[in-house]
């Protein structure tokens, strides 16, 4: 079968795409393990870092908000759709209707895209803790409301109701993954208003400097990029009877103070990686930020089988090894 | 100022209507009492009822699937909207497309007008406990969260998280009400799933036969007309700051089994009104009904200043009083 990942040539997208070619099967919803023939990566421009040559891996351009863009995608040997492409969310704050374009009315286009092909095919949907927001208790329960603050949260809890609706419904096999702020990215800063929590530990690593806009306090709920790997794999695979009639799931992580993850940035390449973060509040960032939840009891998750990492020191570790080839600047 | 009332020729719409022009003026969310000039009526069709000789209100029809229809009926006099346009329940669960473009595209052409007027009107949308479902527990606090099983349930609780952002970015004074079921309607059943519980009512003290597709035993949670029609003009009065983050609230309402509604018919009509009442069970009905929660503690409705009935025998007598002109066969 064929598996498209949208917003495929980013990070997750892509180490997605390669884990999946590697593994070269993959389970669908009744426990059918399925050959992986072919993987095909959406998304809005082609990478900045070239594909890996194998010839099971494709790549298309095009606007995930065109309806007939994304049919087009849509082969009958699609299995299996991952969902990623989004405007991240400073970006959907800061553009208000390509935030519903790309995240509300991009998932209604692969839903109904998945659908068309009559074979319920699975559909993962990266949704984020975005969705919560407002006020909030201390530690966010699985049955908690949400009512989320920001425009990209909003369109990531609508996607996840579709995602519900057309799984009971029998049009897709949904699942929608509420995934931590995800570190170590590679790369540049995006316009996810979390971007500088990875920034903080990539450009020490790298030599640069990193502008952090919180303070040595903020507390971030995270997950690293192994794990969040780990969790769209086990999404697609785990049976449809696990997921019962709520086929969206927050994902478990660890919470992290600005502070902790620095120390553990020394802990790991010394004092000089750490001296190079400038500390800089930039109240924009810090608005977006003070929306989001940083305590879960993440109960389902952890019940479905997903894990969060243990060290942060030990994800730092993994990015070194994993996007920088096993090399920093000390 | 014109007041716009979606899906206004049916019963709540109609009664709104009558109310606000009887009342002549509503205030806005910053506390500004404006005169009410207009009501305009817009629906799929035109009422089997004729409207009412008044000036000041009209009627328009048309789909409100389709923005340019939409976006016509807003001149710039428009400075309330009274969002009620439903596929109801069972309806879109019967017809997928047409309740997703109903009851999600309209909401966001209602919303996309609104804010093209570009002065912020309030919008009151008509949301349902149908929001809520799957596992849920005995009591429903206003916190917990909305996994709907049906397709209008994801419908409404996805217009509550658009009429939640228009908000926030400052686009519509938005308010929406989770609504009980509110009974007791009048005229012919519709595609409700809960149709019923105005039929078991109405046809009897028409004396006509009412089919109950429910045993004596099921809850429902229920909401007069009366205190329907409050709460929209309310909900519209209340000022932004009362409301916060947060533009939703569950209304306060009232627990009763069908043999408690049963009886207070009897009490009301006597028992030759109950004896009317045929029982026979319809699984698909059953089905819908069964996801839909009975007992909720709405703290945040109360503390809003909105309120439930008391006694079940005077909201049949209100119903007698205000639709049946004060007649009823014994």
């Amino acid at each position: 079968m064929r598996v498209l990942i949208t917003g495929g040539t980013g990070f997750i997208g892509r180490r997605l795409a390669l884990t999946l070619l590697e593994r070269g099967r993959l389970a669908d919803g009744s426990g059918n393990a399925r050959p992986v023939d072919a993987v095909t990566l959406f998304d809005v421009t082609a990478p900045a870092v070239p594909l890996p040559a194998d010839p099971r891996l494709s790549l298309r351009t095009g606007d995930i908000g065109d309806p007939a863009t994304v049919k087009a995608l849509f082969g009958n040997d699609v299995g299996c759709v991952y969902h990623l492409a989004a405007v991240v969310s400073a970006g959907a704050e800061q553009d208000f209707d390509l935030g519903i374009r790309v995240n509300l009315e991009g998932t209604r286009n692969v839903l109904e895209a998945s659908r068309a092909l009559g074979t319920a095919p699975t559909v993962v949907l990266a949704s984020s803790v975005a969705v919560y927001g407002g006020d909030m208790p201390k530690v966010i329960g699985d049955d908690f409301h949400t009512t989320p603050t920001t425009s990209y949260g909003i369109q990531k809890a609508a996607s996840e109701l579709l995602v519900n609706d057309y799984s009971r419904k029998g049009f897709v096999d949904g699942r929608a993954l509420r995934l931590p702020t995800v570190v170590v990215r590679p790369g540049k800063p995006n316009k996810a208003a979390s971007t500088w929590a990875s920034s903080i530990i990539r450009e020490p690593l790298n030599g640069e400097e990193a502008v952090c806009p919180v303070p040595p306090e903020q507390e971030m709920w995270l997950l690293s990029a192994r794990k969040a790997v780990d969790a769209f794999v086990r999404a697609a695979e785990l049976p449809a009877e696990a997921w019962g009639k709520n086929r969206t799931v927050a994902l478990p992580g660890i919470t992290r103070t600005v502070r902790q993850m620095v120390k553990a940035l020394g802990n790991v390449a010394g004092k000089a990686a750490t001296a190079r973060i400038r500390w800089q509040p930039d109240p924009f960032v810090q608005r977006i930020i003070d929306g989001w939840p940083t305590r879960f009891a993440p109960k389902r998750g952890l019940a479905l089988g997903f894990t969060a990492d243990d060290r942060f020191e030990d994800v730092i570790q993994a990015f070194i090894e994993d996007e920088l080839g096993g090399r920093f600047v000390a």
